[in-house]
């Protein structure tokens, strides 16, 4: 099995509490213990002195054992909790998925 | 010192030969034997299947043992070399570094 490590890059709403930003970060820390499969988190904002985050000023990385514990991950009532907490604060987001090669 | 997470995510342009970009792909793995400071990296195409990629077709991830040692990657002559060869085959590009929160 090849480990998957998912990359989202966010842009919170204007206007977004910072204790609702914090919030969500907090809770999209729990994940890794309430859904399997998960071998590695960290989340943090961006301190990039390029100027290329295309505005994006968050970012966290998953490490999944397994593209079936992704794919599990995705679909699991946990995460699916947290997006409907998350996703009326989030104003852009890209994800990309990759299996080291 | 706070380790930095050094992420960017990768289109190519379209046109461009796969015997370049896996050039490029490989040129950018040798840095970190080139450039000090640098604890982990790791690369790969995209395999999410949440449709969130917004373009990006790849993504690197490489872990710097603090701020200073990611200063000191941006102005290095391996890292400019590599820039040179890899930009003129890059449609877009993000990045986004964070020390994990």
């Amino acid at each position: 099995m090849s480990a998957v490590h998912h990359i989202a890059f966010l842009k919170f709403k204007p206007g977004t509490p910072e204790v609702k930003a914090a919030e969500i970060i907090s809770e999209l820390g729990r994940l890794p213990r309430l859904i399997g499969g998960i071998r590695d988190f960290s989340i943090g904002a961006n301190n990039s002195p390029q100027g290329l985050n295309q505005g994006y000023t968050h970012a966290f990385t998953m490490i999944f054992e397994s593209a079936a514990a992704r794919d599990a991950y995705l679909v699991h009532p946990a995460h699916l909790a947290f997006e409907r907490l998350a996703l009326p604060h989030v104003a852009a987001v890209a994800v990309v998925d990759y299996s080291p090669e």
